[in-house]
């Protein structure tokens, strides 16, 4: 289903080459009022076609709020906000030939033929922008907190433009891994097991195509700590609470399925060996544009957990 | 809150020191006869006290059926698990200096001073006991899934014992890397983004104490790929969906946190510098007794997949 | 929080004069080619401006699927169905005056005084519209099932039609009572306790502006029979679950609140006494347009009680 | 599921005959000190064999507290309360021969033969036991609050006691009508449509066994009345949201099924007709119990919509 949180609800929706996305927003409070010009900002963070290192498709995603804004405040009540999709070229998708690495195939199979193909669908990362605008209102909210993401490793090696244009001049792509760290966030934050913090932010960040891992604060690296190394004092969640102090997470984001190479596919209407390449606008690497999703992501858990606690945010 | 799951419903209770820890499993199958004889095997293989790489607090762990079976059999009504605490030495514990590294000062936070501080109250590990539980009997439901996890990495090397009873010698401890793969999963599991297949698993794998980071596939090393390498076919997640191959995922174990060695802390009274030595019964290393917790927690998530899709377990 | 179901979920939003009003609908079967027609006929159902019985108000009504269909069927993915707020005359509300039995003071208590007062805002009869076209897909997905509602009682009175008429001669409004009847559900729907059949469809009609009493089958009438009498074989609800029988219930529609008379309110600025007369376009009597929104609330829930027992419908 | 609330969470368990039944209550506020000795007098009230006008079973229901009670305060996490069942007579219940009114047939089709048929199983109204514990702790926490039930109606008329015997010497059973009113409740609780107070109390008391209709304010009154006499200013509840008047409603319990007449029934194993009398120990009437239930879910759905407004109580 697809709807996350408690007290702040979200539900996404849309296709990639649909008539719309967008997502309903529950539980905001009222009175609050939303500055536009910064979610547009941060949506366009995480825009396609800004430069030479993203997919050339310019979307426009302007947002029309149609629910829960009166005279410029939320009223309480549940905030819809539509994204048109205006620039599809959906002749580029052929629908027999799931693209590897994508969730064509699986789509196929969970929707027993049935979901839209085009684009991805409703898999597509398009559905990450209603989430960045989502996470552009969490952050307004989150006064006194700060949230920052930035890409630390590109094709395993600190960022550097030139690795995803070499990869783009090989037809090829890259991945990359997000750091992210949220200062400001009171202690008690959380809940025991099920709803501890890295459960609910983990569960948002995996919804995010292409994140194949997460960990929190050291990490993998405790791991090969021994307790009187990793009993730090400076940790931002412990026993699934948060301390008070700043909270520190790391995604690995894979390298964009979509490449220029020719790829081995097969037929899903005969189960025959096919070939096949990305004939759509991609991106050589989605890792800039993740940041501001990563970034979304991180404020709207944080948010959540914090409306859970009862303790008011001021 | 502590309730788990949407087809398969799991609320556990309980503190380490209290009268009983316990799981409320609601949305059994009725007509479901357990093998109770696997359960407590499966609980054994968690609990403590086997050999001198565990602590040697002896848990019986027996577990009392308080309802939902009948005749050996699933009523279909709530089935409640509940152990009964026995050994427990509460004077090692001292309410007003939080533990390194533990849950101690963040419950105390969070609960305003009046969470059972003994043995990390609900917090204690001991709570993962109701879920091995649970998940011996999802993996009894899990009919032709065969779930396997093992300790690949201790102290950042292969398994071998000496490693953790050198830790222990030195009043430290260690922590490790386990990886689990789960087979005969059918293809077309999970939901797209909130309910991704890696969502499920990772909010209930981020629930067990001491786990910090969480993979699936290659994770981490799928980042320092290029799209060519990381289009592999063999994955057992694309877009969040099971693609029916096995799915594989790694996690990071922290070092247990209680160590002879005398550490830092404060008291929460005075907020006066302090120092503390964990006096308790603990283990050098969690890896081992950790492993039937990753798996049953595997278990209890692809359960409740499955359970969502629709499909018929045969 | 504006979201109900667990394997069908609605989630309404929207405001009576704001831009648009809309539901998302998850978790709908892929493949089903809703009948658009069916959904636009039960719409004008509930829609007013039919006759003198109702308000004159003409709003059109009509649906845009903004996701979730392609090519004519349902893809699997959240579909959402979004209705433009068109025909609103808002220099009809008074902000600081809330008319009496309505929801305007509420609101505004609720929602700190931000509601979008504006013909009741969110809590406007007109967000009916968005659960009747719900109902009219779990309807076509309800395959030999028939639910059929009508006005029994008007006034305390068989339904005629002069009974309206004169009290909207009058300046008046009147109420009534509608009952329902759901046949073809097979036996063995619903749970136990919190998710008894009673339970979920009462929390349904209860959303339905208006509704101030349910009863299932002979319901208070039962009240005063005799065990010997009410041990009837024909009941469609035993122990909350369903018996195969036809489903009976019956619900209690207060009269409009907004009448021409002058009638007692205060300004909530100043708290001091004043004198409101409904200046808006009402209806006298609005059971008429709340059948169709009772069947579509008995379908919704309905089909949800039915998806959960994970029983196939055929 | 048996799951109900979203601040207050109460999962019920157990079995008529079973070894307990019991409940886990999550989400009560840490540091309540819980007047135990109110929970036994409230537990009492709702207890058969106290008089000739109840069941001569006499139950212990002594409250067992497994988890989340330290030094007598609540610690935040879930509360477990366990109550051992004793006193069964299990010869009293033939399987194959389902009781006339009772959960028997749907249960057992509900859970494919493999319910607990023994006095009701899951589905007995002693599963109200732990909902009135629970209660006795709503109770309490609702500074300010006082909620109070009462039987208006007996077989249709003011209750007396003769009325029941009546019916116990005809060997048969009357139900009747309580009404309850809770006073103290501020205003703008409630969410609006499927979250309203009408949807969540009507959810709770449908899930009380016996119950078949509930209303609000004047209920069903209201349909005969004209807008010019419903709107009243002393309603508890508009537009689903509490107006800080007293709450008032009203529901139908009908007569216990259980007769001593013999009565038609049918084998489930052949299908064919059957005779049955109640040989088990049964009330004549359940209004008189039945009103600590009420209470008890008043308290249980007020103190939900309490917490969930994010106002203190005080």
């Amino acid at each position: 289903m697809n709807t996350y949180g408690k007290m702040i609800k979200l539900s996404i929706f849309g296709e990639s080459h649909g008539a719309a996305i967008g997502v309903v927003i529950d539980g905001l409070p009222p009175g609050f009022a939303p500055d536009m010009d910064f979610a547009a900002r941060e949506m366009a963070r995480r825009a396609p076609g800004k430069n030479a290192l993203s997919t050339p498709r310019a979307e426009a995603d302007s947002v029309e709020i149609l629910s829960g804004l009166f005279e410029g405040k939320t009223t309480g009540s549940p905030l819809c906000a539509m994204i048109r999709n205006t620039n599809t070229k959906s002749e580029d998708y052929n629908k027999n030939l799931p693209r590897p690495g994508h969730a064509d195939y699986t789509a196929h199979i969970k929707y027993k033929g049935f979901a839209d193909y085009r684009g991805g669908g409703h898999f597509s990362g398009r559905l990450t922008a209603p989430i960045v605008f989502a996470g552009a209102l969490a952050k307004q909210l989150l006064i006194g907190v700060e949230i920052a993401a930035k890409a630390v490793l590109i094709e395993g090696k600190p960022p550097q433009d030139d690795t995803i244009l070499r990869a783009k001049d090989d037809g090829d792509s890259v991945g990359g891994v997000i750091s992210c760290v949220a200062k400001g966030i009171p202690a008690g934050l959380g809940e025991p097991f099920f709803g501890s913090v890295e459960s609910c932010l983990s569960a948002l960040l995996f919804s995010i195509p292409a994140i194949k891992a997460v960990e929190f604060d050291d990490g993998f690296a405790l791991a090969d700590m021994r307790g009187s190394q990793s009993n730090r004092t400076d940790f931002g969640i412990l026993g699934g609470i948060t301390t008070g102090k700043p909270i520190n997470f790391r995604v690995a984001i894979k390298p964009t399925p979509s490449i220029a190479a020719l790829q081995d596919t097969f037929d899903i209407t005969t189960n025959r060996p096919a070939k096949i390449t990305a004939a759509g606008r991609h991106d050589p690497c989605i890792v800039p544009r993740a940041i501001a999703v990563v970034e979304a992501a991180a404020a709207i858990g944080l948010l959540d957990l914090w409306l859970m606690s009862g303790e008011e945010i001021k």
